[in-house]
């Protein structure tokens, strides 16, 4: 059903740009995906450093058969300023994790991780519409997920984060774009039926958990965003008092075919004229 | 017996650079070169217009997973620049088709298109070792050429060009190596056991062939470059008269385990000491 994956020299490439990047699991699920679209594309890794990245931007830019990039650690900010226009959400948290080269040259961005956290959660059974949210953690990944729970539909949103300027400033911003009230939280869960945690805490032995799961409310559903484990400690905890759960692993899966629509700009990502200043 | 071609994260890239790029099999054969040889790596396009070339070899540098690069037209000459170091053959050329990153992050380059001319007349019985060679075309492909005739032993070397500056050039090149007598020739064959064509002359229809087949010695053999068909005019119509010959097409699957040799640094290619200032 799939091409051959074999690469020849009409093929296409779609950079995935990070450091790390040997973990990743794009290479295989994208260029899998663009096979089952009927393409001859590939996604590939590209491991950069962060001082290295804007070389590697002229770079891609030099190679007019790279139609597209999925930017990762530590560069979604970086990204982001390469972008000629990109979609509101993208220029609301000013980052992206998808790039692709439109027609005229220039780049084109997106931030999609929200909408696959919210995704990977929807296909755990975990539906935010109407729930008062918590999340914990206010930094890159926890603003695109709060901008998303907002979108989809929150209630109210709680932010928590160690950090409480940068909670904060996240908060500020969120408010000033109206919408649900968005207000500072705690790690104490209790009376949230949707609750989500964008930091790594709790991954490493003996560290606490991010928020107390013994509090979490009857029926309340937990969202995690950590993918370097096929379930954080956070989600088997959670599972184990019988709360539904899901993992950042779940989210690639969730917003594979997502990706591939805005990088070959089909479906609903189609290039449409009022995108040019969208 | 391959492994999947599925890139991952963890995998290596050896671009293919040139302009155009689409028509290249190195992507697919070197990509299955690599897994035989049990390697997590591929050979992708690379598609660099001549203007672009810097900024994209600037973005290869930044790249930690590209380990090597293969280097086609135009880019041959403009490749060697970037070397630190290079084979003799390359810096007598001041080309490379193939450069690998060494430990210390140099390029280090080679140049083996002449060997793969030779070792694809090897492969269809044409042996230049002790035979009066005639050389039609003294550009970058030429030059490659008769320099791996020098090394192949031929007793004697006739280059023709239509352009007489450059067959002069080259001459006066060569014959400052020592070795064998070098001349100018012409377009007559009469008179040589191993015939080589580095020009497209006659490949557009109507077009003279770039020598004078009707003359050609009895048994002579005939090695001609032209990989944009599988057999060249010039191919067809000496082996119509009963000559054995060889074609571009040829010369990749004879070098291709020499190109990954060298690209991984094994074999005849490992790295040693004394390579440092080579």
């Amino acid at each position: 059903m799939d091409r051959d994956l074999a690469p020849d020299g009409a093929t296409r490439l779609f950079p995935i740009v990070g450091d790390p990047i040997a973990h990743v699991r794009s290479p295989a699920g994208m260029s899998r995906a663009f096979a089952a679209a009927g393409r001859n594309a590939l996604c590939v890794p590209a491991h950069v450093a962060a001082a290295d990245f804007e070389a590697a931007m002229a770079g891609f830019a030099a190679q007019a058969n790279v139609d597209g990039l999925l930017i990762t650690m530590p560069h979604k900010f970086a990204g982001f300023a390469h972008c000629a226009t990109a979609s509101a959400r993208s220029r609301f948290l000013r980052a992206v994790n998808l790039m692709r080269r439109e027609p005229d040259g220039t780049w084109h961005g997106d931030m999609l991780d929200g909408l696959g956290f919210v995704a990977a959660a929807g296909a755990r059974g975990g539906e935010p519409r109407g729930e008062r949210a918590l999340l914990v953690g206010a930094g890159g990944a926890g603003s695109a997920i709060a901008l998303a729970l907002i979108e989809a539909g929150v209630s109210s949103l709680a932010i928590h984060d160690v950090d409480a300027g940068r909670r904060d400033a996240l908060v500020g911003a969120l408010a000033a774009r109206g919408g649900p009230p968005v207000t500072a939280g705690s790690a104490d869960p209790s009376g949230f039926g949707f609750v989500a945690n964008a930091t790594s805490a709790g991954m490493a032995p003996g560290d606490p958990l991010p928020l107390d799961v013994s509090r979490l409310a009857l029926g309340a559903f937990v969202a995690c965003v950590e993918t370097s484990s096929d379930a954080s400690p956070l989600v088997l905890a959670a599972r184990a008092r019988g709360h539904r759960a899901s993992t950042g692993a779940d989210m690639f899966v969730a917003i594979r075919d997502m990706m591939v629509a805005f990088l070959l700009g089909t479906g609903a990502f189609a290039r449409r004229g009022d995108d040019a200043g969208a």
